[in-house]
């Protein structure tokens, strides 16, 4: 069969073959490698069918994980409760706005300040377009989405290290370094330096395009001109009537980027996580959250701290304390339990689960996280330097500067992700601070690249999520070595008792692993259930 | 002076002493060369000092341009009247809506029936972040924007002639070119291959950049696995819970992709006028055009068709005709007269200028486009493919179909941008074509894209530019050569006349050509008529 052959219609009877015959993985194998389409970790909309027989849940938690196992348990028959230990719906789907309160660890309470309008979304803050199952449920929930600007060939790639401490726009650093990437190899092709490795008819082919992707001159060359210019942008820009002709710029040395180790930010917008197009809901992230509780506030017990989860052959008892009445303790009662606790708490309380769910509650350490918002009198980053959403990257300890993603060139205030840590060594500074100094941190730092915070800066707010008393850290921090040993281990039914949230997902820290958990926690929680 | 020494403070005063002694081009390339910041071709908000003591100006057109003067003019004092041959502001600043009608020069008149609150712009469709005058007077004129979508790497690349005719993810074909040249490249330099190009040091350097850009594994090879999979998608995707694992994808072979000619559209992703962050208005293009009339919509005579321009030492008169009432012959004079009228019109009137402007006048063939607007019973390209926004690129007559980039997610009807061409050989097929048959075969063409055309398509509604009376083309289509010979004395004042337009700039084509053309020409006749 030729190459030719393979493609069209008769590809789809092959694959069809390959799976009767070899099973799954080489199915997959060999669907990608004839270019179909990827199989999305979301099935569509669940279907749990059969009668649960007026069964009941209690669901731990009221973020993602929990408000869907809530919201499609009910609509499968089952009596649902839901006990969460904030004061409002969400969990890490969090915004924070002007009158928002809440407390750290070490009791250092923050009011945000914002004017109206303004926010900033400290847990999870972007939604990628193969997250299917969070854009499925804000169209059932009428959540309107806008989208997240990740890359913005405008915005910065900034190190203190290099270029005399001056960000780069990341359009100069981006098609410098492919351009002369592509001089480089064309180069090499022409001396017939590839000959072996490529056939002298495809090497032919790549020069044409090397020079068309790679921004080269008519000699194969990257280098000041109208062809570099037209990617990289102009010294000065085309404009209208006379004395109007642009002007090219000069393009960076390759030595200087390679040197600079700016191009270590290039790939923050070439991951699949990361590509365009992302979404942000209009409004705060919290729409989302917000959302789901118009389906199932009405189950949700707020201000429960669970403290004990017990469980027999016959059904789960949880106790747990109302914060609002200290010394209480209270208790709710059902057949099965989804909880969605963080494991970072919930290896904290006595569980009723086996020695191998408990040992994989234990095995995963929570990742620190520290997000800084900034509200400034004026927009000055659109104002002053044409940068309209978008990160700026940074060597610095504040990580990132991130531009809003709504609100463009209307003028009036707004408010910008100021730093944005992660574990990591330079992630340590800021997670060892209070808010106050945080911010006065991300403000002194965020300077360097924008002197403009000096005089425009207004109010922030910080959260370190490891001091957040409902997560004590952002989200599960598997090591390869652990979810070899335990993810299974986690995942499973223990008794009446099934865990969901990020943490229980193979795509940590994003909404969508919340979701995707929680249906497939809940799926085969209502198989057992049918089945008994 | 060390290299180092040269960045920072010490560089401004370096510059200045360039800026004085070797003059501005010399300065320009060194400005760049040093990173520092891009000149615009706008300079900030005109002002039109001095006064013009009742000087009077005729503004011929009510596109951008003319009402970018008529706008500035007024303000400065003169005393300001428009003619415009539609019965709308805006002129190519267009946006088609169920109920509008209009009528090519072979006397079909359409009348679109799209669904409320759908639409197409037929002209311009995207602001680039660097159009300083736009966006700035869309801030003026209270106009929103939002993200247009330029680059969706789940939107497709498609050959008919590769591929057996199947799109490919941009997102795969981008990923693996850049993979493979990274591989190829990082080859060689192991084998020492370029050695003298690129010292030791940056070799070293070298290697760990192309590594982390070009998504190479620990063996510096593109190739299935974890780290190709994070880039370019994966088989089966990250998911939740129990058998969630992912499975990375196959690359397509760099032959595969160079014999596939995909590669020549991922540029449209990277030039400096299509790169991120675009815009386009809410609510259509025409929110711009519709945003100055509601400033000047008083000066403007609608249904004037200028038939001759007249000029004295003294003044101007234009004969016009009332479209609405044929045979009918009024004239307009004013000292002054600014004439936006598209050249390929202007050519054809009798205008009294010098023989260099009049060459000038007749030395700008006009490009021919088409777009095709198709409305579809529902947005099967979010819902089936999950394609939000962007453009997939063909070689078939349609070149490309766009996808709205608002409304995302919510779903309902929607409408494409089924076909845009542009002069070329393969546009030819569609400039030949009345409306009709535009619209059906923009349908046949998408439906080996996407075969849902089939069973979805609604209605359409199509401009072929060339056939638009107003007009009689798309935009000014500048060789090297006529611009070379006859642009500045297109642009210059000749006598009481001025031309302006985006035909009458350095960014043909473009919305920022149109209003700096104006800026630029009003500056100059406001200095006239003060000295005089």
């Amino acid at each position: 069969m030729s190459g030719e052959r393979l493609t069209g219609v008769s590809r789809r009877d092959l694959l069809s073959l390959i799976g009767a015959t070899a099973g799954g993985a080489v199915m997959y194998h060999a669907m990608t490698s004839l270019g179909l389409a990827a199989e999305s970790g979301y099935k569509g909309r669940i279907r749990l069918e059969g009668d649960p027989k007026g069964a009941s849940v209690l669901v731990l938690g009221a973020g993602l994980a929990g408000m869907t196992a809530a919201l499609e348990l009910r609509q499968a028959g089952y009596k649902v409760q839901v006990l969460e230990f904030n004061d409002r719906p969400g969990g890490r789907n969090w915004s924070l706005r002007g009158g928002d309160s809440f407390t750290e660890l070490d009791g250092t309470t923050q009011t945000c300040t914002f004017d109206p309008g303004l926010y900033i979304n400290p847990g999870p803050w972007r939604i990628p377009y193969h997250h299917h199952a969070v854009l499925d449920y804000c169209q059932r929930l009428g959540v309107a989405l806008e989208p997240f600007i990740q890359l913005n060939h405008n915005a910065y790639l900034h190190s203190s290290k290099a270029f005399g401490g001056k960000p780069q726009r990341i359009r100069e650093i981006k098609t410098d370094f492919q351009g002369h990437v592509s001089e480089l190899l064309a180069k090499a092709t022409q001396q017939g330096k590839l000959d072996g490795a490529v056939t002298r008819e495809d090497q032919e082919i790549l020069l044409q395009a090397l020079k068309s992707w790679g921004a080269l001159d008519k000699d194969y060359a990257y280098r000041a001109g109208e062809v570099s210019a037209e990617f990289r942008g102009f010294a000065k820009d085309a404009g209208g009537g006379l004395g109007a002709a642009p002007v090219p710029g000069e393009p960076i040395a390759l030595s200087e980027i390679l040197k600079s180790r700016l191009w270590r930010s290039l790939q923050n917008f070439a991951l699949y996580e990361f590509q365009t197009t992302m979404f942000q809901p209009v409004g705060g992230m919290d729409m989302i959250g917000k959302g789901f509780a118009r389906q199932v506030g009405d189950l949700i017990r707020y201000n429960a701290k669970v403290t004990r989860i017990q469980q027999t052959g016959r059904g789960v008892t949880v106790t747990y304390q109302d914060t609002k009445q200290p010394g209480s303790t209270l208790q709710a009662s059902a057949d099965w339990c989804v909880c969605t606790i963080p494991l970072s708490i919930l290896s904290q309380i006595q569980v009723d689960v086996g020695p191998k769910m408990k040992a994989a509650i234990d095995a995963v350490p929570y990742a620190s996280s520290v997000k800084v918002g900034l509200q400034f009198k004026r927009r000055f980053w659109e104002q002053d330097e044409a940068i309209y959403g978008g990160i700026s990257y940074t060597d610095l300890p504040i990580r990132q500067i991130s531009y809003p993603s709504t609100g463009y060139n209307a003028g009036g205030k707004g408010v910008l992700l100021g730093a944005y840590t992660w574990n990591g060594p330079n992630s340590y500074e800021f997670a060892a601070m209070g808010p106050a100094e945080r911010i006065r941190r991300a403000v002194e730092y965020g300077a360097q690249i924008h002197p403009q915070y000096k005089t425009e800066f207004e109010s922030g707010v910080s959260v370190a999520w490891h001091r957040i008393p409902f997560t004590l850290g952002c989200a599960g921090d598997w090591s390869e070595e652990a979810r070899h040993q335990h993810y299974d281990d986690l995942c499973q039914i223990d008794g009446r008792i099934v865990l969901a949230g990020e943490h229980a997902s193979y795509i940590p820290a994003w909404m969508e692993g919340a979701i995707l958990s929680s249906l497939d926690a809940i799926t085969r929680l209502h198989q057992r259930v049918v089945a008994a």
